[in-house]
C-alpha cells in the first residue's frame, strides 16, 4: 500500500464542546472541549467512520498536513486516499484524548469554575473517561456505529475500552503495541516520569503557568520514555557507541555519545510541546488502565461477539511487549470472538507502530475490506488483491477432498493456514466461518491482508484458549509431520472441534518400504524427496499408524480418501497411496 | 553448596593508602587510598587469592558480619566456609571502586592539594583506573598472580579489564552479567540517572557537601536504576497491580501502587548511604567502558591464553543481556581460550547475580577447583562430586570405542556433552584439553559443576566462533539424528577438528527395515523404541546413508565400528548393526 505521491491533503482542527462530562472518580467535568480533526467524506448511512486513537504524547493531527503549521500527521502514512485507512472509502476522526494539553480540555484548561488553570485541581482522569468523551464527539457528529476503532499503544488501549464500553458501537477494533492492563513495569516507568516531575522545583505543586515550567524535570522523564520506545537494537543501530562531535572522550560531564545528546535533545524540546501536568493525568490514567478489574476474568470484559479485532503486536516492543497482546488475544478467542493476530518483525521498538506502516497497512486494509463488506451484509467480499483458489484445479489433491467434506456456512479451522488460500476459498464457495493458524508472520500477514482471521502460533500451542467444541471442522493439511507433538495436537483438534480433517504424505507407500528394505537408506522418494539431512519431517507415519492410533484413541473414522497422484486409490491405500485424508471424531 | 550453618563470621574494613595514580585521563591522583576486606588465609606461596568485585552500588564488605553495624555482605551467601567462593581454601579480597563513597578515594573525599572534597573537580575516571588500584592492593597484599577474578554487573566488567591489562596476573575469570562494553542503551540509562541528578538544584554543580545532598534528583535515578534491575516478569510477580494499604484508586497523586511504593522508598533510602557525585563519575566509568576501543576487534583484547573464564548470563537479564556475555565468549573462543559459559534460567532480571547464588554456586566451586588444581599443576584433579564414568562398564557401547580413538593429550570437543561424563572420564584417564557444547543449561550446570568446560548452545550454532582446526577430535555421540541440519553440522565439525568421531543408531538395521516393511507402520523396535507420534528424533540414517554421504562429500573414513548390543558386529552391518561409530577426516 504506496503512500500517495499526490499533493497532501490540507486540514484544520476542529473544536466541539460539550456542557458536561461524568468521570469515573465521581467528580463531573463541565464545559469540555475537544480538539479533533476528520479525513474523507461520511457516507450517507453513516456507517464507515473510523475513529483512530492516538498515544501518550500526540494529538488530533493524525494526517494531512496542517493548515496552522505545515506539519504532516503522527500516521500520514497510515491514513489518506489509498492508504490503510482509505480516505476515498472511510471517514476518519482523530481527536485529542480528555487531559491532553492539544486543545482539549486538561489540567492546563481554564477552570470555568474558577477562571484559573485547573492545574492538579484538574481531576483524576481514566483511560475509559477520555473514550466517554470520545462517544460524545462521535454523536455529536452524527454516527451511532464506527466501523472501527484503531490506534498504537494507549491509542490501542482506548480502542480495547471501546469495545468494552460501548460494543454496540465497534464493528471492528485494531489495538496495535497495546495491553489490557498496565503491568507493574509500565507503572513503574510512568511513576518515575512522574517523580522527575514532581521533583522539579518548578512544578510547583502544579502552579507553573504563570511562572517557567518544570523544564527540567519533565524533559528527564521524556528521557526514560524515549528509552522505552525504542529497543536494544534500535539504539545500537542508531547510536551504538559513536561519540557526538569528537574523536575521543572528553574526560566530563559534557555530551560524548551520540545518544546523550539524541535524549538531551528530545527531552528539552519535548517541553515546549507538552504540559508537564497532562504528563501526570495521563500516566495516571494508564496505570489506572485495567480492563479486568471488578471482573471475574480478562475474558469477561468482552461481550462483543460481533466485533472483529486485528491486534498486532511487534517483537522487540519491550514497553509492550506480545505477551500482552497475547493475553488480550486469548481473552478474545476464549469467548470464540473473531480475532486475528500477527508479531511483527520489527527492530525499532515500541515505536514500530509510527514506523512499520508498510505491513501494518496491507493488514489493516485487508481487515477493513472484510469488516466493511461483512458490514454491507452483502456475499463475503471477495479479496481484491488475489483470486480465492480454485480447489479443483489446486495443486494439492488433497484441498478438493477437504473442501468436499467441509459443510456450508459452518465454522472451520485451518491449522498451518499458509496464507489462507483454503480458507479464502471456502469462505468464498461455502460461506464459512473462517479461522486460521499460521507460524510464519510473513504469511499470517498475506492471510490477514487477504481478509482471512489468521492467528500467529504454532500448532503445537495455538488451540489451548479455544473452548471446547468451538468450530465444526479443524482441518490439519500436510502439516501433521512437521508438530512436534502430532499425538497432543490431534488431541486438541478434537477438542476444539467436533470434527477433525487430517492430511498426510503415507509414509507407508510401497515406494517408502521397498526403498528403506532394499536401499538400505533412509527413504527418498517422490512423496519424501528429501535427503535424510535436510528433511522438514519431524515424525513419519503410515495410513496404518493413523488408524491404529484413532482405534487407540477411540476416534471414529468418519470419512477417508486416498490418493496417487490426483487419482483416488480404493485398495490398499498403505502400500499404494500417497496422501491420505481422514475426517475423524471423538468416540463417545 | 548450602550455605554454612555456623556462626558468621565478623570482618572489619581494612584501608590502605597509595601515593599516586595515574588516570587514563591523565591527571595523576595523589594520596589513594583504598577501603578493603579479606576472608580466609592467603597460603604460602600466595597462589590461592582471589578478587570478587562488587557491582555499581556496592561496597568493600562483600562477605561475613560487619563488626561496624552487624550487616551482611553483598555476597554472603557466595563467599565463606564450604561455600562457592570456600575461605577454607581461598584467600578471597573485596575492595570499594575507585570513585567510590564507601572508603575509597572518590569525588567525596578530601583534595590534598585544597584540604575541600574534590566534587566535579575529581577527574573521571575509567573502569581500567579502578583495575589498576586494585592492581597496587594486590601487590601491597603480596599476590603476585591471583587464583581468580569474579564479579557481576560492573564488577564482571572490571573482571574482564583485569584479564585485559593483566593477563599474567590472573589464572581465571568469572565475568557474571557483564559486558565487555557498554551499549548504547546501557549508556542511555545512565546519561538519565546523571540527568535526574544535574537537574536538581541541590546538586550545585557539585558543591553539596556543605548543604543537602541532590535527594530528590538522586532518588529518581536511583527509581530508573531499579526497574532496570528487575524484569518485567519479576515486578509482575512482585507487585502485580497491587495496591498499597487502600482497596480502591486514590484518584491522586499519592502512592496507588506497591510498585510505586517500592520505587519511592529505595529511591529515598539511596540517598542516605551513597554520593550522588560518585553516581556521576562511577556510571560515566561504565559508559566508557569498551575493551574492543582502539584494538581491531574485540577477540583482538585477550591476550590471556592461559586464563580460563566461567561466564555466565541470566536469561531475564534485560540491562545486561546474554548477548553480550555471548558477545565476549565469542571473542574468547575465537582466540581458542578456555571459556565455560551458562545462562542461567531466573526471572529475577539483573539482580539475579546476587539473588540465584545456589546454581552460581555450584558452577563457581567446581570452575575454581579445576583451576587450582590445574595451577597445582598436578594430576587433573578428579572432581569430588562424582566419579567419572568407567567407559569399560559404561551403559553407552559407542563410549569405550570413542575413548579408543581419542589419542592422550589431544584436544577435544563434545558435542551435546551432557553433564560431561565422557568429557571428564577423558580427562582423568587420557588427560585431554576437554571442551563441550551442550543446550540444556541443567547439565551445563552440572558439566561446568564436575570441572568441564562447557559451553551452552546448540550444536547446530555451536561452532561458528571456533577457528579452523581448533580440535584434534570433534565428537557428536548419538546425536546427529536429534539435530536440525546435520549436514552443516557434519561440516563444521571437520572445519573446527582435525577428525570427527560420529556414533548414530542405524535406521538401516534389519529389524527397522522389515519392521517398516511388513507391519506398514514406522518402525519400532529396541533400537528406535519411541512412538511415531512421541520420537526426539528429526532425522533418521542408516550406515549406508552416512557412508553416502563421506563419499559425495569427500570425507575419508579412518575408522569404522558398528555394533549390536555391546559384541562389535564385523560384516553386514547396515542389516545387523544398530550403533555405528565413525572417525572420519576431511578430504584433500
Amino acid at each position: 500500500m504506496p503512500a500517495s505521491t499526490e499533493t497532501e491533503f490540507l486540514v484544520e482542527t476542529q473544536f466541539a464542546a460539550f456542557p458536561a462530562l461524568a468521570l469515573d472518580c465521581g467528580v463531573v467535568l463541565h464545559d469540555v472541549q475537544v480538539a479533533y480533526e476528520t479525513y474523507g467524506t461520511l457516507n450517507a448511512s453513516a456507517s464507515n467512520a473510523i475513529l483512530v486513537l492516538h498515544a501518550f504524547s500526540g494529538d488530533a493531527h493524525a494526517a494531512g498536513v496542517s493548515k496552522e503549521n505545515g506539519q504532516p500527521g503522527w500516521w500520514s502514512e497510515m491514513i489518506g486516499p489509498g492508504r490503510a485507512f482509505d480516505t476515498d472509502r472511510y471517514f476518519v476522526i482523530s481527536s485529542n484524548v480528555l487531559g491532553g494539553c492539544r486543545g482539549t480540555t486538561g489540567p492546563g484548561s481554564l477552570d470555568p469554575a474558577t477562571g484559573r488553570p485547573y492545574a492538579m485541581n484538574f481531576p483524576v482522569i481514566t483511560i475509559s473517561d477520555m473514550v466517554r468523551l470520545q462517544k460524545l464527539l462521535i454523536e455529536h457528529l452524527g454516527i451511532s456505529r464506527l466501523l472501527a476503532v484503531a490506534g498504537g499503544s494507549m491509542g490501542g488501549m482506548q480502542a480495547l475500552e471501546w469495545t468494552v464500553s460501548y460494543p454496540e458501537m465497534v464493528a471492528a477494533a485494531i489495538p496495535i503495541a497495546a495491553t489490557s492492563r498496565h503491568s507493574a513495569q509500565q507503572i513503574a516507568f510512568n511513576e518515575v516520569g512522574r517523580q522527575a516531575v514532581m521533583s522539579d522545583p518548578d512544578w510547583n505543586e502544579g502552579n507553573y503557568y504563570d511562572g517557567p515550567p518544570p523544564r527540567r524535570g519533565l524533559a528527564v522523564a521524556r528521557m526514560v520514555g524515549h528509552i522505552t520506545y525504542m529497543s536494544d537494537a534500535s539504539m545500537r543501530q542508531k547510536f551504538g557507541r559513536r561519540l557526538r562531535d569528537k574523536d575521543a572522550f572528553g574526560f566530563d560531564f559534557s555530551v560524548d555519545f551520540e545518544v546523550e545528546s539524541y535524549l538531551r535533545y528530545r527531552g528539552s524540546q519535548f517541553v515546549n510541546r507538552f504540559d508537564a501536568n497532562s504528563y501526570l493525568y495521563i500516566t495516571k490514567a494508564m496505570d489506572y488502565f485495567d480492563l479486568s478489574a471488578g471482573r471475574p476474568s480478562l475474558a469477561s470484559a468482552f461481550n462483543c461477539p460481533d466485533t472483529r479485532f486485528l491486534v498486532l503486536s511487534f517483537t522487540s516492543d519491550w514497553l509492550y511487549p506480545t505477551y500482552q497482546s497475547l493475553e488480550t488475544v486469548a481473552a478474545l478467542r476464549s469467548r470464540n470472538i473473531d480475532v486475528a493476530f500477527c508479531e511483527l518483525t520489527s527492530q525499532y521498538g515500541h515505536d514500530a507502530f509510527l514506523l512499520e506502516t508498510k505491513e501494518q497497512s496491507e493488514m489493516i486494509a485487508g481487515f477493513l475490506a472484510r469488516v466493511s463488506s461483512e458490514r454491507d451484509q452483502a456475499q463475503p467480499r471477495r479479496p481484491e488483491a488475489s483470486e480465492p483458489v480454485n480447489l479443483a484445479l489446486s495443486t494439492r489433491p488433497d484441498y478438493a477432498m477437504i473442501a468436499d467434506l467441509v459443510e456450508p456456512g459452518s465454522r472451520v479451522l485451518d491449522l498451518g493456514c499458509g496464507e489462507g488460500e483454503l480458507l479464502a476459498a471456502l469462505r468464498a464457495q461455502k460461506q464459512v466461518d473462517a479461522r486460521g493458524v499460521e507460524i510464519d508472520p510473513a504469511k499470517v500477514g498475506r492471510a490477514i491482508a487477504r481478509g482471512v482471521s489468521a492467528y500467529q502460533s504454532d500448532i503445537d500451542h495455538g488451540l489451548a484458549d479455544y473452548p471446547d467444541q468451538t468450530f465444526d471442522f479443524v482441518i490439519l493439511s500436510q502439516t501433521l509431520q512437521e508438530t512436534r507433538y502430532p499425538l497432543a495436537v490431534l488431541r486438541e483438534m478434537l477438542r476444539v472441534g467436533k470434527r477433525a480433517i487430517i492430511a498426510f504424505p503415507n509414509f507407508g507407500h510401497w515406494t517408502t518400504r521397498v526403498s528403506h528394505l532394499l536401499s538400505g537408506r533412509a527413504p527418498r522418494t517422490r512423496l519424501f524427496p528429501h535427503e535424510w539431512h535436510e528433511s522438514p519431517n519431524l515424525h513419519f507415519l503410515t495410513i496404518k499408524d493413523f488408524i491404529g492410533l484413532c482405534r487407540k484413541e477411540n476416534w471414529i473414522i468418519e470419512r477417508q480418501a486416498f490418493f496417487r497422484g490426483k487419482r483416488e486409490v480404493r485398495s490398499g491405500a498403505n502400500l499404494l497411496a500417497e496422501v491420505a485424508v481422514f475426517s475423524i471424531r471423538a468416540g463417545r
